[in-house]
């Protein structure tokens, strides 16, 4: 058996996210079909990351396994003959069978785009938050300080109803970049909570707006308390951008 | 009665084009559509360039007349509301009646887009032509300069058909500017002919490829005769980049 490592490169506009659901679309399942087309072998694909509905990948990282190796060059073109071209593999290697594309993660990096300026340029428009008013980047900035470190992210996060969950994440690092009507929020950590990207970026861009004081950010944290105040920002934003192993 | 300079960038790729035909979707229309629900006045777009089926525009002018002025503001925003995200309105203001949007051109920029590289991001897979081949950027700049100036551009130009057209025109600037894995023609002139970019695109991007010698170009120009040698480059690459009254 012969395990590969592929990093993968996804415009999630027109996907269900990553994971296999019946009766949707998923990035997953295209991948897994291709596999099947190329190899005749079931192969399950496992991602660093269970991308959400709408969600884009500038570099995703999976593997999967085969009974009947092929070249790695074999599998980097013949995917992308026949992938969607909203799909791309970027890079395919093979891998030692410990190698896990989840549980080796030692540092993941999302990036939420916000296009900050009165008009939104059309070719931007599924891959940018569009916000008219001047954010103040600034108090986003000392917001985003607060939440750097090792917490519980429950007010951060969606409750998927797990009560068993562990909500302790530790976010390595958060900073806002503006660069002309550009906004990003950089974040990375081991992991993330489900929504937890979105659920900050929702929550500072209501600071940048003047609608929160950046200064409520560590008692909002305390209250392990997912309120209306920390919005999930829309799917469009959101890049996973890098996986560290 | 008042007339209305609009700035205007679109992403061309869900429409045949700007201008009105019978049963097929055109930027022209869907302005004068929303125009019309706007003000209750049929008016006429006119544009500066009638961008091809695919092709995108960075920024298209046109204008329109208005005999109930609203003021610009209102203009803009309710434009920017009712038309889809593809097209956007980047700016409006009133103009002199004397101002017309094609008539009084000096100068039009195209930009047409190449991903040179073998994989293409899927975030730019509507906005770029793919060739995998290293292009070589010399021999298409030694071509480039051989079509610099005023010409009989026939062989690098599709023929509607129309004997009595005017075909000479004078390309200002022609040039190709590589970064990274990005390849950018830039072209300049006070008027194309109909596919004029997209053919001299095509004929440089088989210079790059080493399909054709440089030194060929003066000889297929002069040669006023469209060939096979010079074929039109695919229109999702291409942007109307600025007009200059």
């Amino acid at each position: 058996m012969q395990r590969y490592r592929i990093d993968i490169s996804y415009d999630g506009s027109a996907y269900s996210g990553w994971q296999i659901q019946p009766e949707n679309l998923t990035i997953q399942e295209e991948i897994e079909n291709i596999v099947y087309k190329i190899t005749g072998e079931k192969a399950r694909i496992h991602s660093s990351s269970r991308t959400d509905c709408g969600v884009h990948a500038r570099k995703q990282v999976a593997h999967f396994d085969l009974n009947k190796p092929l070249k790695e060059r074999a599998i980097f073109k013949s995917l992308n003959a026949l992938l969607p071209a909203d799909i791309r593999i970027i890079k395919t290697r093979k891998v030692d069978l410990n190698f896990h594309a989840r549980y080796n993660v030692s540092e993941k990096e999302y990036r939420y785009f916000i296009w900050n300026a009165e008009v939104m340029p059309p070719f931007l428009r599924n891959y940018r938050t569009h916000k008219k008013v001047n954010l103040n980047i600034d108090n986003m900035s000392k917001s985003a300080l607060s939440l750097i470190g090792k917490h519980d992210f429950s007010a951060f996060s969606a409750n998927r109803g797990y009560t068993c969950e562990q909500t302790v994440r530790e976010l390595f690092d958060l900073k806002i970049k503006k660069k002309g009507s550009e906004v990003v929020i950089i974040a990375k950590a081991e992991g993330f909570l489900y929504k937890m990207v979105r659920s900050i970026a929702g929550f500072l861009i209501r600071v940048g707006e003047g609608k929160e004081d950046p200064v409520d950010t560590e008692k909002i944290l305390a209250s392990q308390e997912r309120t209306a105040r920390v919005p999930s920002a829309p799917s469009k934003g959101l890049f996973l951008w890098n996986i560290i192993y």
